[in-house]
């Protein structure tokens, strides 16, 4: 029987530090605030968006919302950008992706300010990732899952970490940030030959694969970590993940659940990268 | 006995291209110049340099150098970055690393304008190489190691790819150019368990070690194609690689030796770079 590796438990710490860090910035006068800009009405989404106002209320972060219909064009999409920006109230800003068709993702993504851009989809922030320099945040996601090995007192020096998908939302950010607290780090994606054969050998699965329980027994090996990036809904209107969850649970060591695992740490980290830019943009701040 | 892949055979292919492309320019009134920036007088860095001015000339392209003191400061270095940057006969710049303690690394190279960052410094062409994005060009070296793969006909989908070192010059970026090219990639470094169980495993092994012949016997396997970045001075004063190539020359299918490998198809690479930074810069360049 594995661990589960709850986020809930990961959250009460996490959540309890950022009001405690809310507080601080409020004695100084200062109320961390995120903008979400959305366009048009994709379920998912509205989902993120509903959790992050709930979760950022819950822990004393105000939040903005600016809503455009998903045919708006990009001159309307980068004057709200702008407006974001130019406002010192607002100190982090989370563009829900991906954008419409008629919208130059590379061109959104880095009118944003870097050090509002709580959600490291900034060019420079994922420099910062790449080079383990100091500007801007991670991928709130990437960032989740080593948030969650941290609380559960996984060391990562020296393990063998397969990470299973290579986008730029988790898996190759998720790449580097392993690499750079000491881990040996093997990139699989869907050219992958044989890819039961090198996940068995994992001391730490993550898996973005972005296909629903694609990943089953033949990928697991004894006393592996499992961290599940994916969320679907399945045929039966159930959330699952990335993971066939009965094939890994009786293998593995510990396995994060779909759904309450890696969403609602990256919910969490979200906020932390509000308040923590909201810190850095003080005067006094660093 | 394993093949041989020279650098020499790849730059015969590579340079008579380059100067083919070098009369194409100069029939539009272009001659694509280099600008060598360096500090101090390194053993190192004067040999890469006389190399790069040698290869330059012999392909058609200027090189002006600009040398400083090491004990120069800041102001001077940005200085003559300045001058680089607004002289629109210098379409490439090579800045000469690692600089001397007093310099702040991170201020200099991202003040290289990215468009003349021909040698992958600046955090925006570090972030293309991450991101797959068209932006600047990734560091010589690392491209370098990818020339030599594609001219001797090595089909890198699927491979098992294994990076010895993570620098940002030659470990992350080739790692990421790997998986550009649908290997599936490996990364290991000083604090890497048992690594010659990971390296036998690899189709492909990419060594950027950093010491002299650390890489020998347990860690080949039969078949690999191997590829030494390293370059050093021995005990003797013969040049060698970070790979003991007595020991892996019985084992393998094919290795780069030292000196004749990487080192100078990097040299070609920048060339390639600096023609194509003067084509981009041209009106109708793109």
């Amino acid at each position: 029987m594995a661990e589960l590796w709850k986020g809930a438990a990961v959250n009460a710490v996490l959540n309890e530090r950022l009001r405690s860090e809310v507080e601080t910035l409020r004695s100084c006068g200062v109320t961390p605030q995120l903008a979400i800009v959305r366009m048009g009405e994709r379920p998912d989404d509205i989902a993120y968006e509903r959790g992050a106002i709930k979760r950022c209320e819950s822990i004393g972060v105000k939040v903005c919302c600016h809503t455009l219909p998903a045919d708006a064009d990009e001159a309307a999409l980068l004057a709200v950008i702008d407006r974001v920006n130019r406002d010192v109230e607002i100190h982090g800003c989370l563009l829900l992706r991906p954008l419409p068709p008629q919208i130059d993702d590379t061109r959104v993504r880095n009118a944003l300010l870097p050090e509002k851009d709580v959600d490291g989809i900034t060019d420079q922030s994922l420099a910062g990732v790449f080079t383990g320099g100091g500007v801007g945040f991670p991928p709130c996601t990437a960032e989740a899952c080593l948030t969650i090995l941290d609380h559960f007192g996984y060391a990562l020096q020296g393990r063998r970490a397969v990470v299973i998908g290579r986008s730029l939302v988790v898996g190759k950010p998720v790449a580097m940030l392993l690499l750079a607290r000491h881990a040996t780090v093997t990139v699989c994606h869907t050219r992958t030959q044989d890819m039961p054969a090198i996940t068995r050998e994992a001391d730490l699965l993550i898996v973005a694969a972005g296909k629903p329980r694609i990943i089953d027994a033949p990928y697991f090996g004894q006393g592996q970590v499992v961290i599940d990036v994916g969320i679907h809904v399945d045929e039966t209107g159930a959330l699952c993940g990335d993971v066939d969850f009965a094939a890994a649970e009786p293998l593995v060591k510990a396995i994060t659940p779909v759904p309450g695992g890696v969403g609602t740490v990256t919910t969490s980290v979200l906020v932390q990268h509000v308040i923590e830019a909201a810190r850095r943009q003080q005067p006094s701040g660093k």
